[in-house]
């Protein structure tokens, strides 16, 4: 598989990063409470600008308490949704990634299928309104 | 847009429903508290034995509690599933629906906008893990 | 929608083809067997080569015998797996051209709603399969 | 990749699969004359409601014979809507699965190979069509 | 469409718009040299967080220039890939909002139809080698 | 994984390919200017009227000045669009292939990383613009 890594980009180490890479590097292992640097974020870290840009974006919509910010969403929600949306795009990483995530906050195994049945459902009911070129339903407005 | 719809199956009305499709249809009534049956349930009703696999496989997942049986998921998440898988795949009758059943089991409109952030997040980095054709991190098993 | 038409490009008249363009446009009127030009045609014609190019593969692959070709699959499995993709893609132009071909072609709108419900079926179990992590079994190779 | 599977959930393995989940294995092998369970349905059987609910749906679909029901679609074309949807969202599982389900049926290597360029035809025009903003053509309505 | 917009969010007027909405709304005119605030950051002003977050995203990867920042890609080749993705994802918002920005930069309707060509052919060889469930190519890593 | 190629279609060897195989195998090495025929390619041979179809149209549109056509997009905006739909897609066989492609042609790894960090960010807005059912915006037609 040496192959395929080299043809896109090498992974960052973590004793090599430097400057922003480090800073961001630091914050997600205290932010995330993990002693690695996963893999993802050792890719990105080849660009440190989208290194920031993306890890801003994921810490501020996943782990909002860390900066003081407040969520609507619980934590395992909020990686309830990162499942979803990875099951129904067939991703390997980032599946394998929020499965441990969830499982780590605490969601059972049993729940973690209640999710990918429900997320499989809508596959199934999404595909059935398009093929069936289902129109919208007439409701009064809300509020 | 008459002709689209020609195109494939016509609506079957409550009135002309009997059998399986008229027990179908008062079930969905009762168990979603609504006082019409949705276009998608119309047409799905033009196949009976379809109608009732779709919804009794729907029936048992959002709706549980209907028939006893206990989710360890609260309603509004699994809307939020719903939610988030429908605007990963863009089918606005999904999105229109569940976007509707979420804010009536009320979760907010900006609990909403959270969770269609996260869903984009998931998205971007869906395709950011993809590309960079990330692998599975190495992590000592749960348990 | 006006403005959204222009935004791309505008649709070819059949009256105004010339060319490569009008022959085309001819031989999708007769391979098909209808009397206008579908606008997807009309909108690929705005690029003669990339519309030659486009019905070439269409042909040969849906109307193999308008050119002596034959096919192991006939005309109306070849119209379903158009349906399966385009309900999946959930691209509306598509299903709606492509159910209507495949309901001249006499497959019955039951058929039709099996057809439709077996490809949600999938998008259900790969959602699963891949939300799971699940690999391939391991079965003896065939022959 | 132990480590991912972790972190997921286990096999359920026929030996130690008791009561519904016994049931739906005993019914799966005997449905689908085959001698081992695939992992699929290994997985889903961690939650036994889950299991049972996607047997009885592909089940009923897929090998509607087994119960005495009719299909309007021969089995190879359920399984060809089988490829042409997992092939269409890229699962792996499910490809490698229902390849090998529509040989063993008859399907040949050609005809396989016929079914895949389509689904990839169809591929290429739902991205023409959706980005070109085609809309639907005006047709008298069917029947 | 009165009951599907009210189905999520409102539109925010721009004369309603204070704070931190106002500065963005500002910034998107200044930036995209536009007269008007396209929908799109109209609804996501609603949720006014995710408003700046998603547009620091959109303005650093798409107007680099604005704040000083170089981009080794010109502006018309960043369009083109959002054109790319858009009608891979079947976005029709996206696909008109790109398209339009893509013509105004300069790109013609024949590459246009080039790009869309091009995205649609990797639709479909992307659905083919899932299909056939290619394995990567052994290479000789590159440096 | 010897099952799992053995489940479709074996790969066809350059020295067992004669005829129509042979001279597109001949004329993909010449034109790609590569000493090896891909695995995409080997399996498509099984099939030799679909190798001709789909490389035809892959070289028309990838490499058009072989057969003396003009492009109006360069060769490396043409891998960012195949690169751009396949990390959308997932499909890694051809993310692999494509970025080997790109950085041979020159798109250093900074690029590539531009290229992805856009792709990912309009898979994030388009799935925004379609779970808040965005509508087009109301502009004055181009031209």
């Amino acid at each position: 598989m040496a192959e395929s890594r080299a043809a896109t980009v090498p992974l960052v180490d973590e004793e090599n990063a430097t400057g922003k890479v480090a800073e961001v590097f630091a914050d997600i292992k205290r932010t995330k409470q993990i002693d690695f640097i996963p893999h993802f974020w050792r890719v990105l870290a080849t660009n440190p600008a989208q290194l920031e840009m993306v890890w801003i974006s994921l810490k501020r919509l996943m782990h909002p308490e860390a900066d003081g910010h407040r969520s609507l969403l619980d934590p395992a929600t909020r990686e309830i949704i990162a499942i979803a949306v990875s099951a129904t795009n067939g991703c390997s990483y980032c599946i394998n990634s929020h499965t441990t995530a969830a499982l780590k906050l605490g969601l059972s195994r049993e729940a973690l299928g209640e999710v990918l049945a429900i997320a499989g459902l809508f596959n199934m009911t999404n595909a059935l309104a398009d093929g069936y070129q289902v129109e919208p339903d007439v409701r009064p407005p809300l509020e």
